[in-house]
């Protein structure tokens, strides 16, 4: 089973943010493979495993200066999901080292700690040459839609 | 033809970081549209527009309270891209408003008037399901690499 | 009854912060309503209570990249105020948001979390064509400074 | 001839924020009155025309610590708009001081140097009593929309 | 007994911070008075109570949009002594309210929540015409050193 | 003729800055004395200084890491003034190194580039025992008032 | 036995981050020597400390305004680290304060809290002129890595 | 001939910020090598220059989300000098990606634009095995303190 998205996480201490992402790939049926692998620490693992993976999606994960996902992007030109951890200064040291890479370079910043978006935004690029996918992200939504719809039911009672 | 990205500006102030992207669109062959279409000042607009566009990809470019590309994702699950635009605060308004979506509704944000790399980001996405675009974006690289190499060279005289 | 104010929340977390908005409304007489509605979640739910609305202010209580108050303004020309939400950053990103619209929609932001400030404002302005609402605000105020002359006699004893 | 709105400047040299509300006013057939007050050299002077103003609205505007909007409010409960200038920092000093109030004083912060934003708000709520000025602010949108259809044709050619 | 020094708190809940300026006070003799009274919320209550005080110097303590000091400052030429309360944003709201007065009015800004540096500084004015003052200070920094020697000291077992 | 202020900038690129301090103190007949001194380049110069001066009031002017002010500070009871300058950041670093001194040691930090109100500043710490500077501050209050009014009187035919 | 880092703290309160570093100091054999050192409140200490120390390399750690390190380098040609706490504003004032030394003095700043990098920095440093100690580095990354990987074989359960 | 310090430049557009650097090197005798090289766009580059380097010293100079210094720390345990540039947000992007390493790899960030501070920190490094360099850079010093004799003899006419 070759996996869809490969997702590196700069440090295990990053997991409940990914986790965020695993509930939506799960959900969604993607095919996903995981890795603790840091930009800063063990860089050649970084690499290797971007060079050598069929994955269509990348996604890193990463707190402070969040090098990882703009790493991945220099090895891949598949496209490149970066989601800022918050450690120090609300994430937004991780934010800005995410989203600010150099012309040429391009990097999808979602925002802070927003695993679950990080998947979806993963679905959304897979879902261009796998229709069904598309479905799902719109029963997805319609799901979401009807989770406000009841929090609005309940806010009638406020 | 049809468009394979479509492109929303939220003022015809935010040319320029537009024609950074188109350069990257016609050096990559990838057919556009664009349109001024702010989320503020011509919401239906934007609606229609999203909902009737047969395009793969999104992009929305603004500044300040950088709606756009939030609303554009609303409206689509297509992946979309925002581009903060430099307005005031350095942009940075712009940056939070296009990163900071809330869980559900991913936009990608690339760095503050980096509409060459939203080009490039959603070249990565159609050669998704276009191989002959993954050759193209690494012939990209290769010339950029080329330039800083040249770069390089000149860099042995200073 | 219809609705004096029509307060929308993009999110049922945002339930603390309309709180405060609730006990002023109560304590002035205010009819208000109240909906969970996201500007990126549920749009088209957005635009069809406010443009359905007969309330003659709108109040929008959002985190994040709080798009609401100014989609909300996007589709009346009453009065719309912001109430950007602490979820993230201490809540910069949402006073950004919501306070940084382009010219020629205007939205009046309160502070960070500021929901009794939010039914204060939109009193002031009811007050404008029933004095009334501007007898009962001189009241709230006096009863302020009441309870800020009582802390100052408290605090003669510290 | 009363002023309906009320607009007091903290330095003549906010003059060129004023002038984008005046421009505004004009075309919307406002009556306003202007004056240069400022809460920290001239504190009297703005106690006094505040409280001896017949005007609905009242509009400050001022940079740095933009005091200027919550002392007004201190002495009005009729509904006070902020306008933050950009003097140092990019003007985010005058907007945290325009919009971070207390509990109690509620003030309308509008954009950064956005004096249009805060003649339209104050139009919005005058409109409250007077619809024929509704009227006007949905012709001035659609003035403003198409503006955007006009730049939107241009954008064709780019 | 008069005042030598003046304390304003903008409210109740600034009392942790009037408490530390309360015990560098009381350690060196210096006598003062303090009140709750809001910029915002009982402003003629502040006016009057600068206006008609004998003290030598005034501390304005105020968090959010920090306006006290520089309202104090509008109303006296004697020096006056800013403390930023962290309220919201780590206080940064607070400190830029605090410091980025206009030209003309000076508000001596201390950080954020340093009330017993208020009391120092306001202190060190008192003591240009009360030169025992200037000695206690002196035993105060002694003191303040022979702490940090203990301190020392102690990290030698570390 | 004894310097009554001693003014010290970390760099003479500060110049600017002081020269509005200065044309302050020549107004009000403030007896003062300047030197260029680096808490960075030339500490020994700065203890030298500070510890001979015979000085009422000091004054840092410095940008970036302003720790001038603080070290001043450090080696005097007598009340110490911040100037924090715009070379980076627009400020906001020499703004924190000049405000965020630890307890103990109270600097009292005006706004960036505010030069005059450290003049003033000290003019009020000195009328303390001065009763006459007072006097010449009130004045000097006046005239801005009037400089306003005349202002205000312009604004009327804007 | 010579210390070869001299580590000096503002704070007794400083010493977690301390600890980081002396588990470093301590895992590759270097000898150290802390003192608790202000540059506020004991800046004779500091300096004497400083300029009779034998160490090769100096480390200043310190929050708020942090001028210690600045104050170290300003009295030693020696490399220096400075290592920003967090104390108030998430850190942001002290990385700013250690950080933007003027031209002339340089501090390498580490990361907010980053004890263990300010160690493994002088360890670099050190092992300029003893080159077993790069050895201790390499395998101190060795284990680090391997660490990495173990958390990367727990992360395949996930 | 063999190079003491290796210098990365991100862009050749780093060029002024590596020209303070020269002049310091030059000035102080010290043997250098620049290469424009990429983290993001030839991340091989980087690697095979600083894997095959002699150098005893590395400086990364780079702008934006400013990954070459940590990139290049992951590649050797020799000292490495990291100089942010302001390019956005006036380089605060570049100074948290250059500050805000993760525990294990450090980076000695200088501060924004503070290229001849990276040449002065690398000269203090290599001091600790060449000692008349710790001769010049003394000499530096003391040049520099006659500069700013030179400044303040300067500033008794001002």
């Amino acid at each position: 089973m070759t996996a869809q998205v490969l997702v590196l996480l700069g440090s295990a201490s990053d997991k409940p943010v990914f986790e965020k992402a695993k509930t939506v790939f799960d959900e969604l049926g993607i095919k996903w493979e995981v890795h603790v692998a840091s930009a800063h620490r063990t860089p050649q693992k970084v690499v290797k495993l971007v060079e050598s993976s069929k994955a269509d999606v990348f996604i890193g994960i990463a707190g402070l200066s969040a090098a990882l996902p703009g790493v991945i992007a220099a090895h891949t030109t598949k496209p490149v999901i970066g989601v800022p951890v918050d450690s120090k200064l609300g994430g937004l040291d991780a934010l800005l080292s995410a989203a600010q890479l150099p012309p040429g370079i391009p990097v999808a910043s979602v925002g802070i700690d927003r695993g679950e978006n990080a998947a979806l935004l993963a679905a959304a690029m897979l879902a261009l040459k796998e229709p069904e996918l598309g479905e799902k992200l719109a029963s997805y939504r319609k799901k979401m839609r009807e989770k406000i719809e009841a929090d609005d039911e309940s806010a009638q009672k406020w």
